[in-house]
């Protein structure tokens, strides 16, 4: 690709997800000049994480033709917790062995050769939606990232709200008292119906017990080793039962959890993203927003509820804005203590 | 009552519930000079209630040894739809046939010959816990007043958040798809186990299946008509089987519904308040805390959770600082459309 459109400083982005790790270069138009997409590991720890990250950006590095350390600085949008200041990772369930506390920003500055900021990856999505994507004529959003779990980035009055750094987590909202066991080990959270990893967990249960599905032929026919968003995609297009009434569920909880944030923010719209959201696009947005209606309390003035309009790249483009919203020294958003050590 | 101890202007401030009207004149150092408490009109519409509310003004100024018209202002915290701007209260649900739209404010200030501002009754409770009560220490609070109803107020870095004029409706956050009918009318919020008018109805329709219970003897002998704060707290101290019940199922929902929030806002306090939240206080919301524990996703961080400190006159508080907010003409809280005219 020529580097003839670059304008202004060239950034990196990174989104670290619990399946994919997907790298960046952006100019300062935001338009993507180079981009390589790798397999998150899937053991190995942290070392093995920051590996592959930093070989996910030395290939996006290499399709824009430019040198990481030529980059004014990498974002990263990393699950779990992320302490901004340290850039430090702590308890990122999604990602292999990932247990204690792992310094993931020095780590990759040191190989890369050029600054690293961290964000949490749902906010930096919601950011990049509310930026550059569907939140854009909006002043209050929620995005909610539906993939392997489900995730919520908050933005009021412009800000992104952070709380004492742990806001945002709507897979977490209870939808039913002493409901299904979600993978975090409590019960009842919309993550529980919702999230791509407890779905999966209970397809294979029900196969087990005799149900019959398509879902792991369909895995196994496109050498994955997970139920990805396309595997599900496809077996709701050949009208698998199991398929089926797993996503009603999902949509049904989605529903119920994302009025229930409604009528405690009153946020002007709503972003659907992540790995679900995107592939099954908006005729299951129409489906979440048609779920909310029974449970907004507002229901004279619902919210607007839109899919993400940045698709998969939402989270790498967010990561990238990191590294502008650091060199311009716009005010840090807005988290009142920093989220405590684990 | 002497009025040597009084600085600055004097305000008035008047919380409107479902069951009291508590009217109080205050100093500029937030000392109460005189209150009058009036019940509810059970009928007779907004304007019945507005003459009620003229009348219990009238008896705080009197204690007070002021006129109405020497007041700087009175403030009203208002169930219902409050729109600031006009001092119209729209669909009012637990005032007595408030089915339109009312101009409370143009009401009370032509009767009491002062300027009226009014406010959302939830909010302007918990602006008072935040500035003068048990939020004074923290930047982000939601307080969430057990009553009648359900409802939640919300501080964010300093400042109330009220979404597009409908935000902090945590009675209405869903505990359970499809489960008990909610007073709204929907299914399975909080609110439909927590709140005092749903609980009632259930006491009674269980008492009329045969289940024996002391709540309505007890209302009857202290000549009340409804389950009042006090007579479920009488009923629990004489171990009252149905009122243990149903209580336990009211603490179950708070939790999940105010660990649902949490892990949305992450704020840095929960302020407990709202008639049966004062009246039964400390040992209840230290059932409240350990119910939403198996809920909160940050267990290693809780947020402190707090019994509202102003009691019973919190409201009333927080209805008088609306009138010296508004003469310090401090920024109007953050509200990014007006409330929709129903």
């Amino acid at each position: 690709m020529e580097a003839t459109s670059a304008r202004g400083p060239l950034r990196g982005g990174i989104d670290l997800g619990g399946t994919k790790i997907e790298a960046i270069v952006v100019d300062a138009g935001q338009t993507v000049l180079g981009s390589s997409r790798h397999p998150t590991p899937s053991s190995g720890g942290p070392e093995a994480v920051a590996a592959e990250l930093v070989a996910a950006m030395r290939g996006a590095c290499q399709a824009a033709g430019v040198e990481p350390a030529a980059l004014q600085g990498v974002g990263v949008g990393s699950p779990g917790v992320v302490d901004e200041s340290t850039g430090t990772v702590s308890t990122a369930r999604n990602l292999p062995d990932w247990e204690g506390s792992f310094a993931l920003g020095p780590a990759l500055s040191r190989e890369l050769g050029t600054a690293a900021t961290l964000g949490n990856d749902v906010q930096v999505a919601t950011d990049a939606e509310f930026e550059l994507g569907a939140g854009r004529p909006y002043q209050s959003v929620l995005g909610v990232m539906w993939g392997t779990g489900v995730g919520g980035g908050i933005v009021l009055d412009g800000r992104p709200w952070l709380g004492r750094g742990g806001a945002g987590e709507i897979g977490h909202v209870v939808v039913r008292i002493d409901g299904r066991r979600c993978p975090c080990g409590r019960r009842g959270c919309m993550e529980a119906y919702a999230g791509r990893a407890a779905m999966e967990a209970r397809a294979r249960r029900k196969q087990e017990d005799g149900t019959s599905t398509d879902l792991f032929k369909i895995m196994k026919d496109r050498g994955r080793t997970k139920l990805t968003s396309a595997v599900w995609a496809k077996a709701l297009e050949r009208g698998d039962k199991l398929a089926t009434e797993l996503i009603d569920e999902a949509v049904e909880a989605l529903g119920a959890g994302i009025a229930s944030a409604q009528n405690l923010l009153d946020v002007q719209a709503i972003v659907i993203g992540g790995g679900l959201g995107v592939r099954l696009g908006e005729p299951f947005v129409q489906r979440i927003r048609k779920a909310m209606q029974p449970h907004v309390f507002n229901d004279a003035n619902p919210p607007d509820v839109l899919v993400a309009a940045l698709g998969d790249l939402g989270g790498a483009l967010g990561a990238a804005l990191l590294v502008s919203r650091r060199a311009e020294g716009t005010p840090a958003p807005v988290a009142e203590t920093p989220p405590s050590p684990t």
